[in-house]
């Protein structure tokens, strides 16, 4: 077993600006780290071996920059990136930080709001695309209500439709081939967030103008807040073809969103993320949006970016030894075999009516789950 | 305002043969009711003053059932029914309490179980076709994991879309004009069960051969137990044409599945559910899944069941009384003008892109939700 | 049925200075509201018809003031209680805002950090006493973990005991007449907190060397982020003579801190709560620690706190009103024979050890709960 | 690192026969497994290498057992847990199976259930006694509601604590020598459990005529359940001398109680338990109490027991390579240096009150905490 679990380009690790720039700033504490430019943080992803970086529009850009400002600013940050040989997969847009946004961007009550937040989207977009990047994440981290008697649910859902169709021309219109990556998040800092689940966004992703460009990008903090198991969340997306980013971190369930380092928390969940991810061929980006503790100083970010890749790539080799475990093979291929139903006939329909089953001699095979599973947790403690 | 909360067939009130015919059986307790005969449920529940009985398979005919039993028992129940004026609007299939499924129905891994399981729910659909039922219910409560070791959840989700497309064809062929429901749950009794969300299912239909024959019947306390809005869920799947059925009953977050008294636990909940079935003209039946306390006999089910009917109707009127209350319109108005942003243009870009916001003035405005809500919550307590 | 709740200075209804001025800043946004002074959060309470406003010490005086600023600030803050006839009944201390906190206040690994957080809270105590406090909360926000690895968890409940049990004998010495109030919560801002619950302080203060000093200050949405019965831990507080202070908010269970306008999320467990502190005749201060939705302006704080004592109003006098209810209270009076076993004697025991029951009987009984409950819900909406 | 992780008598591993005795059954689906006669499952556990077994009085004596039939059953399985060298190191009493407590026991409204609770309990501890328990868990599990209208819960309390000391006196009287462990629940099969944490079990203790004689048996699942740090309230308990049990299981937070196979959901916590038992020298029972997947038969429920001690074992081992490990260690002696605040007196509090202290200094420390817990997450993985 190889003990060096070093990121390469290949394994096409990204962390947001926001991530390793985090200043650990909560709702009970001031801001513990210095800022990072944005210029440094690529020289720390470069540093500790990432591969992409990613953004907000605000991230990288003031809200209140002057276009030439901007122009600068954009300048300087490809040229870092290029010296550091950091690449920008995925680019987006904050909707929530400015007080503006504190009803809703999308589908606030004000349509004014309702504009700007297009137009601050758009201007994002052209960020993105400027920098390179073929992924557009849209969180609409305050589309949501602390009661619902301020709007009606349904029309909120018809005003992010409105807006997610208009993003979609405008990507077609300016060429720029965007796949629109769609966030969900069940709660905070709303009460409730509208489209609260993965599998909420795939049934809106079917109501849209151009469903094939847009995809969803789940999170596992934001399944884990609702306790919800979030490789379900991933398969369901993947085997619907709309797996089109990543978020990982580590969360405990039922509480505010922690962001913790990728496997920190929830060991056998991040082992089976892994797994499903390598085990399909997912080939996009492994983008961690997690943050540092807020006891740690710079040196302590490294250690938590670093943390995240080397958790990562020791459970992508626990993967490969579980897939080629003949014990663990042994168990599953009892139960493997697939008949098929389809295609519905008649002839079909007969046969499976009249077809007859044993049921009590078919509920008394003990099916070695129990085994399976210690076999599982021996291997993650690395005692197999 | 009226006093009489008394329930009329015209408000669709119906109940499952298990809620009012469950005896308080539970995993650390024995049954504390004698059982209920079906005739009898239909008896209690015209007593009661609701409109409909629904039931699984084997809450009217025993899994054991002889083909001459089977018919018998149909036929006294058809006779109860017709001669307490109570019909059978919704039918649904048993694919959880015998032991054949403790992998699963159509996701185990055995494909013997999986066969058996559209064999039986085939003879669940005739009994409902039989009985008059439209809407089919399919609740996939064994549909999971304890150890997400034993399956890939991508293969899960395959086997359920083969199921539902086989069972989609089946009702096409004897005309039985069903329309399917498909009910979500995260978790109970699986440790995690797939297809978590109603969300999730509405993502899953629009992969169906037939999506148009397919919708969700979500759950107040399924949506709740992930402490999920479950209003929002509903306004989802009601706005995408796919709110085929609902179950009505109440839950405490994050906890077993209570299935409490429709309003027992989550009043403001419950309002803004009611509210938001009355407003857009939900016409479908208005199903209480849930049982009687366990300290209950046969007269405190009897309270249960009115208790359902009862707090839906008065917040019924509440509604109506919210939507008439010029205050609360008042601060509503000032928010509610919808400029469309569609169709997509050059020139509509250019505007917009071009737009002039005073961002800080925007976010200036108070929106007055505070007090939205406390004039909700003293219509709600009867003060207003 | 009064239509007036107009709060009076005899219902102690409190507000801490951070509540009303609550700028709205979150882990995703900045402050939407312009910084409140404390002078004027003293005239804006007495607007409202509140009684009482508490304070940390950092609420008032900035943790960098020189004495003189300090004297100054709280002379000017005097001087507006007395013009506005606002009490000051409880202080407390940030030992949770400043970055040096970030690892903890008393259980903070550094024992400098430990001794700093002694000091400050000494000066806090100074501060308290000047103002008229008889009342000393402690909330060890930071007092936790984000890994278990940093600290030994028996380690951490010792320097607690050791810091509290020094902040007695303080109050002793300087005859300041404290009473503690231990304020629990599971989690946030730290990934898990010390002292979880209040069930858990209880539990430490019995280990204190002045017991009798040290109460709880239970909050509303602290234990109901775990999902607890809020009443229940306050009962068994009241009951245990420690119910020292409470604090009012309303709070969705599994979710982060919201600190919701009291009673506008779970009216039914805002109900019983306010009967119980009616009922056994709790007569200290009705405090809210709560604050506005993001989307106010200072209207809006202003609607939030009348809100919070209106709400309370109209449940006390439904606790009223329940309480003189012949049906409500004929349920319980078939139930509420309480026979004593004690005091043990061998006569007693064997009386007990040779009773005959007949256990089939006493659990035919229905108890007509579902009763009893609806009656309640009928009652809280008024229809009663 | 040894790879044998194979049970000894001096593990003190232990089992209820209700664990593998479970047949399966749940709310939602019949038992799955046959019975196992209560000297078949000392059999099992002896098999399998466990040390002790424990029970409640109906799990060995069925609740209509003659006396003849009662002394013939426990003389057959003492006989057995001789034959087998196995132990019984607990006995307790179900007051949660039958009907009759549908309301609760000790705290049930009907005192004839009361006093039926409490005579049955002294029977089983006649029970306990004549197998040689010494130590009587006390699970309140009925003791709760469904509607807080139908008790005051400080009235709960009271009636609580009288049984519990009544129980103290009767061990007292009959030299049984019991030590009585408490074991709180949150929720489950009642709507709310009184005394929901391990915590307000600590407070209650306080109040009890004989606090001595009562500790506590906290259960990983119970407070898991509710989020709340597992190792944070036997930390507690075990400071202050209360540790008298324990039960050990796994637990998804948030959801119904799932009773799952020792270590296998949340491997770090079952870790940072195990290590805090070790370190601090627990030497009572480690009771696992749990149950096999409802797919498994007895060869599955053998698994299962056996993967309970392996990975506490496995465990074990890992807690002293993480004592033994220098970089850990390293980490954590730069903030261990621990000064006594106390005694009080008035030199120390002026020396505290007037020590400069150089906040922004100690606030810039970085403190490691990410590479502290990444070493315990590659150790845990077996990487280190």
């Amino acid at each position: 077993m190889s003990t060096a679990y070093t990121p390469r380009p290949e394994d096409k690790f990204s962390f947001g600006l926001w991530t390793v720039g985090n200043r650990g700033r909560d709702p009970f504490g001031e801001a513990v780290r210095e800022p990072l430019p944005p210029v440094d943080a690529v020289g720390l992803l470069a540093e500790v071996g990432a591969w992409g970086v990613n953004l907000h529009d605000n991230d990288l850009v003031p809200i209140d920059a002057t276009p030439a400002d901007r122009d600068r600013i954009v300048r300087e940050f490809k040229a870092a990136c290029e010296r550091h040989g950091i690449v920008v997969p995925m680019a987006t847009v904050s909707l929530f930080f400015d007080p503006v946004f504190r009803d809703g961007a999308f589908t606030a009550n004000d349509p004014g709001v309702r504009s700007y937040a297009l137009q601050k989207t758009m201007r994002a977009m052209d960020l993105g695309a400027e920098l390179g990047a073929k992924i557009f994440v849209l969180w609409g981290g305050r589309e949501g209500v602390e009661t619902d008697a301020c709007r009606r649910p349904d029309e909120a859902v018809k005003r992010l439709r409105e807006a997610v169709n208009f993003l979609c021309e405008y990507s077609i219109d300016r060429k720029y081939g965007f796949r629109f990556a769609l966030e969900a998040k069940p709660n905070e800092p709303r009460g409730d967030i509208y489209m609260a689940t993965t599998g909420a966004y795939l049934g809106f992703i079917a109501t849209l103008d151009h469903p094939d460009m847009v995809g969803v990008n789940p999170e596992v903090a934001h399944e884990q807040m609702a306790g919800l198991n979030f490789v379900h969340a991933v398969a369901q997306a993947w085997e619907a073809g709309k797996l089109f980013h990543i978020d990982l971190n580590d969360q405990v369930s039922g509480r505010y969103d922690q962001d913790f380092r990728f496997g920190s928390a929830n060991i056998k969940t991040a082992f089976f993320l892994v797994k499903f991810l390598e085990d399909v061929g997912y080939d996009g980006p492994r983008h961690f949006d997690a943050h540092a503790y807020r006891t740690e100083d710079y040196a302590g970010v490294r250690d938590f970016a670093r943390g995240c890749m080397r958790t990562y790539l020791i459970l992508r080799e626990k993967a490969r030894q579980w897939n080629a475990d003949s014990e663990i093979q042994a168990v599953l291929s009892e139960t493997r075999d697939a008949p098929k139903f389809a295609p519905y006939s008649a002839k079909r329909r007969d046969e499976l009516l009249q077809q007859p089953f044993d049921r009590a001699s078919m509920a008394r095979k003990g099916l070695a789950y129990e085994r399976l599973d210690q076999l599982t947790i021996d291997l993650l403690l690395g005692v197999r």
